[in-house]
């Protein structure tokens, strides 16, 4: 029997985390071929170079695609997307898979989709269903509608794809793939790693014997003017309170540069004695230092999805995980340098809470590829009503 | 007060007369100022030339976008789509529009939406909300999750897009203007032309005085490669019929290569002695032949909504239109030569079957001039469940 | 010893024919290795599908590269350039390749140039040197100067690089390969074939006892808006001879739909009966009907280059090979119908004229290969004066 | 009389300093429209926002074309190219200039000269004629056969361009736009400004009572990969010579990460004590601090134009500027650190060396204004041999 060659295209970093598990599955799995196509910002340096996580993790990489477009605005983004579909077409003409999946909702997923569903090449979708604000909700549901498997991070999202009108027979629950790791980090008490020895990062040197805050903020599309502007009040709270800190450089977006400039702007006028700043952790390591930490703080959804597995405090900030399914884990705040500050405050000393498995119960790696296994593949649908 | 800038974008003959009137009502409206972009196969002769239409209808076009790929296969298909979002994000970039109108289904037409989306414009999709079979059908429905505003053409298609999660407040009834313009043909029994006299054509001449058929079949997309096969099916039952025949060539697509070589083989080894091929009519005047002829063959939407308002005999060949919504003008037939001849057969004689109102009263232009002046322009939204 | 991996990109019907014995001579090398990409026009239906003779000679393609913008203007010819940088900086970086070959100059070869020379792989630059009119006279020196090994086909023309500033250590006269192929057909006299049975066409049945003609003409690039007056010219001329004619048409060009519609024109409306219509023949065939023809007519290089090799009279229309350096086979005609007679009714019956070895004595294919192998690759030069 | 158009394409920073003065000639010529096309590198944030510095000169932009890919790597290069030519081609095609030019040889500077050529639209470059080591050679060269005017910066240029066939009618002298500059600011007593308040830059404080130095150093395309290595070099030679210095980050190429990189590595582990460091400055203040600089180290073209002129001691590290004719203010020096250490103090000193007219008098912009309103302007050429 011929197994079935599975594409699937990593244009980022986060979008890794997503689905490491799958891919390793895939790879396992005794009917499927993984093809492995790592692109965008996953390839460039100023985003944390995912690609040499993904390779040390011991994939091979099929095939490499540069096509993210500087400009520090909505039109690269755009134009971006235009040259992604142009390239990934030539890939998935030359692979010639028997499935492509599309990751979740980051604006560059769709030329993924388009190029998949133009060559009649069925189209799978992680990650849809879901609510956010920005253009990734545009983005998500649009991939929904062009996808012909749909698989699913929770029970929620699973309702919703069904409502837009998927046969629902296509549409599985599998959890994400990011709880998997969350659940191995979780059980291993084992793991030690000093991650300033290990990954370096500029600014404060930090004791963190007492306790520490992690902090990850996005530029929110709609809001990318403002992005420097966004951060600067997230950096202002976060000195105050003077909690040492490990702080992570945004990954690539219109608007990125605003808040890359605020981050680079405060370091080299306020020094803050007491944040460090890093580009990027292995998602291994990232998620024992949440594992540890008093607060996660900013926009990403880690707080929403990893940290509810695990039980970590999060301070949720603005409205880029607006309408995200969440546990009793999350506190929302403000772009407000005083809400921020109170609501890290109350979150301190919660860090025993309970966590809930509403994002997957940490074997959705493994869902993932029977599914990619054993449902029909096809590349042509109607909406159900 | 400032018009709103309003951006249209044509990218093929059918799509022009889908937005005719609405055009010309833009155009008009006081508050409203239109921005027209003609791309893609309207561009080009071997599809018609549909630009010089355009112009000759008195329309200023402020850019011209070139971006048909050669190929005759989808991945063209797919890089044409790819090339598209990068020029019409320059185009948008320059022109600034305040709101930018993509019109239904067809596989290019997500470029608009994508560049539109992205640069946070406004995006106002005509003809959401319906089914047909093909890459049309992912198409229609991405495009409709990219959109803010959508200005459907019939009560069903309305239902369709609420139960899709737009917010009712936005999704608008306002017919479709191809029944504006089929509607001015209905009323006007004056206009008199000789269709070969001015548009030539090759092939047989034509006695017209015992009635006639008009044929026009486009390749399937998830059948392109029968669709030499598909069309030649139709050439035979029509040829057999001994009824005299205009006959149009498809409009580019995947395949229409196919198609087109399937139309010129016959002519050239059987020479059907009843039938005369056509590129491309003015509208005005195909509607006119469509409105005196017996029967309309083949798998155009202009079966399913001209001629369901004019009154026309439809055989409808095939999937391409569904599952769109159709009166009783239309009857189906499969790809197979016997099954097309008895239709045909028995619609003829069926001419005065009365009109039904499914796509619009005729004044369909007018109510979406006054939508896009009248509606709150937004650029971001979230699924209504 | 790792063998040299040698890219040659072939993006047109007639490049092909340039280069094949050369192909076939690295292919079969101890010390080559032979990488084919086979691109453009050279992909098309509408163009002769270079691609099936390419596969039924034998070649395994690396990589086709679909980069042809509709269009019929110039702004189409320098997007296909554009896009065949992007698409064939991708394939570079994939194959590897220790060096490139672009052929001669047609407008996209520079794209080839571009995307080696930009990623420091040695250029390798065929039949440079030569003068022409058009665009493709910038093309051609300006891969000269992108180049860094020139394999030219005659003295001229290895002067002209020389004087160009370049090596005269990296300059080499190989000859041109198609003069191999025009040697094997004029020494095999058991070769039968009938072109007619073969290759079918489309118009006049002719019979060829008493000698015929070939005709073969390109629309020229500065004066693509006169193509369709251009070949009608020709088309007048040839159909008044009224001797039997094999017509063969042009290759892809901003223009070459002029061309294409006046023959199309010509055919529909004076049905010429001593004409016949073809797409393409296999290179050996065609050699085979011109080495038998009375006079070669148009403005194909193949006048210039196979024609002198053999002895074939030819009639060279036109501006288009304006400085080509050319045997007494040839003599010039403006576009003018009765110059165009005239010339032919001169030239009928000098069939057993002398050849001349002006572009190589039948052996350059390993010519080219021994180069290709023996000579240092370098990536970097610098003018020599 | 209807003004000529004439379109410039600027694609960077330095490339706005070759070309200012003839802007404003060309503005202000009475039978002359100027057309401004901004783009690549010179709309980034990361290589110093030249755009902003064109607008407060007071030009207005007619685009601004983005087409910079990120990736570095050469095949971000080629692929920045190619796009540049399909965005170039939509731009001239809307502009419809009487004549483009591109500037000197930058790798992107090729796409302006396709887009024009190939659109048969007379293409002047300036600045064609030098040597230099790396792409930016091939680059040049191509650049002059792809044009049809040549306005070169020196007599050795003009005989070089004449050598590579072309017409000596349409090559003509007219000196370098960039010694305009230098000749006001030369002439300038009375301006004063203190570069640090002005722009502020990081590192060091500079106390420049007793003199300082300028470093401005690009990576070598031919050898990127030890562009950090080379950069290293001369940070600790300069470092260790203790004398203050104003240190300029490099313009956008593959590489330039590597030397940015370089840079901020050794900011972060050395903090050097007497450099300081800056994106951009103005080009007037520029070279104002260039004008009472001690030496200017590195290998920037403007050590070895400007300088001359102005008389600036200058050390030239590397083979970028190889061939380009210099004058007595230059000596030459390896990447060593002891080599440019003893070279920058040999010429500490000699401030008052004579400078020389080597490229142009001070009047260049006018002269090409005048050039470009009186040549004949033609788009077809042939080799003159």
């Amino acid at each position: 029997m011929n197994k079935r060659k599975i594409c699937a295209v990593v244009t980022a970093r986060p979008s890794y985390s997503r689905i490491k598990t799958a891919l390793k599955a895939i790879q396992e799995h005794p009917n499927l071929e993984l093809q492995l196509v790592v692109a965008g910002s996953a390839l460039l340096g100023r985003y944390g170079n995912a690609v040499n996580v993904i390779e040390k993790d011991g994939f091979k990489i099929d095939e490499k695609v540069f096509m993210v477009l500087e400009g520090e605005n909505p039109t690269a983004m755009a134009k971006t997307t235009g040259l992604g579909v142009m390239e990934l077409s030539n890939v998935f003409y030359n692979l010639k898979p028997d499935a492509v999946i599309t990751i979740a909702d980051r604006f560059e997923t769709i030329a993924t989709s388009i190029a998949a569903a133009y060559q009649n090449i069925p189209l799978v979708h992680i990650q849809g269903g879901e609510v956010t604000g920005n253009i990734d909700e545009k983005v998500r549901h649009a991939n929904t509608k062009l996808a012909d498997l749909h698989l699913v991070a929770s029970e929620d999202a699973k309702d919703r794809v069904v409502k837009l009108g998927e046969d629902p027979a296509y549409v599985i629950n599998t959890g994400c793939p990011s709880i998997d790791i969350a659940k191995e980090v979780l059980e291993n008490n084992n793991y030690e790693f000093d991650p300033i020895k290990k990954y370096g990062g500029v600014g404060a040197d930090l004791d963190i014997s007492n306790g520490y805050l992690v902090v990850m903020q996005h530029p929110e599309t709609n809001r990318y003017k403002s992005a420097r502007e966004d951060v600067l009040c997230t950096l202002e709270a976060v000195h105050e309170l003077n909690i040492p800190t490990f702080w992570f450089w945004p990954n690539v977006d219109a608007g990125s540069d605003g808040t890359s400039n605020g981050i680079r702007y405060y370091r080299e006028n306020f020094n803050p004695e007491n944040i460090r700043f890093f580009k990027n952790m292995e998602p291994n390591d990232f998620l024992h230092l949440l594992k540890n930490c008093d607060c996660l703080v900013g926009n990403s959804s880690v707080g929403i999805r990893e940290c509810s597995f695990i039980g970590v405090p999060t301070v949720n900030i603005g409205t880029r995980q607006n309408r995200r399914q969440r546990g009793k884990n999350v506190v929302d705040a403000e772009y407000n340098k005083e809400a921020i500050k109170t609501a890290i405050q109350e979150r301190i000393g919660q860090k025993g809470m309970l966590s809930e498995h509403i994002y997957g119960n940490g074997n959705s790696g493994k869902q993932i590829a029977d599914a990619l296994a054993n449902t029909e593949l096809i590349a042509h649908k109607m909406i159900m009503y």
